[in-house]
């Protein structure tokens, strides 16, 4: 089953983290790999490390042409690429049962990878495998191929009115 | 903070397990109490059981008016209202840094809760504590004074199609 989160609101990767629960509880193996996001330590790795059969992996170097991003473009592509490849790997391995590629729309959105690249190694997804993939702006011919697609869409956002900041264990 | 994930796509609760797994990585207590869902045993609760700080307790009696629900409506209020007299208690306990309501719009929306009676609980909450209220049709009073909402809007999803069946580590 191929699934899709997407939108501008809060809660793509959290659903996708919640359904890693769902499978750990169900005694199946999950991995996770994150595009996009940077090498800082977040909740979900902290805990990931005590719980056998959930793996997380980072492959992204940070936020893309925001916040004071410096790195060469060239670089945020390779890493993604690296992502994509680890994916492919992943995939054909079949020793997942769930397989969570977080960001990875966003990575398409910012052209550090083609939509196509992404669409061939999902041919190869094992019957028993489910994929779900997350961030905002997923591209249509994605859309077009999933079994189920959720659009997260912002009502409200505490950023929005400046209220607080970043939240541990909340916003990361 | 006051999180709402409503909306009539696939990912509110498991985007609030999800915030569950962050705040546990950040060394958090976390409660969950589910509305309206029945006893029988899915993923998370079968999780649950494993660790420590996560404890998800179920007050609903199933599904309410849908798929052969037979109960007397009284017991389906009595039950939801068991819910919220637990979920009063448990902010008022200070115990927990994150506490989730899972599918409580339902419960309103469904006329088992009254909006007022949850917003009445809503004015204890710690400073510290988070507080995540899931389920479709949230009441626009609760949408006010929310920090932050999002609308899981549905795009596709399997059942539409026909295509499977509840598959174990997904829907449940």
């Amino acid at each position: 089953m191929i699934i899709v989160f997407t939108g501008n609101g809060k809660g793509k990767t959290t659903a996708a983290l919640g359904q890693a629960i769902r499978a750990l509880g169900q005694g199946k193996k999950v991995l996770v790999i994150q595009f996009i996001k940077g090498p800082w330590i977040s909740g979900e790795d902290k805990f990931a490390k005590k719980i056998k059969n959930l793996r997380i992996i980072k492959t992204g170097k940070g936020f893309v042409k925001i916040l004071g991003d410096k790195l060469p473009f060239k670089k945020h592509r390779a890493s993604a690429q690296e992502g994509l490849q680890l994916a492919k790997k992943s995939i054909a391995s079949k020793k997942y049962d769930l397989i969570i590629l977080d960001e990875i729309n966003n990575a398409v959105d910012l052209k550090l990878l083609k939509a196509s690249a992404v669409l061939k190694i999902i041919k190869f997804l094992p019957e028993k495998t489910d994929l779900i993939l997350t961030g905002r702006n997923a591209p249509k011919s994605l859309i077009r191929i999933a079994d189920l697609v959720t659009e997260m869409k912002e009502i409200k956002h505490p950023f929005q009115k400046n209220k607080k900041s970043a939240r541990a264990g909340i916003e990361f």
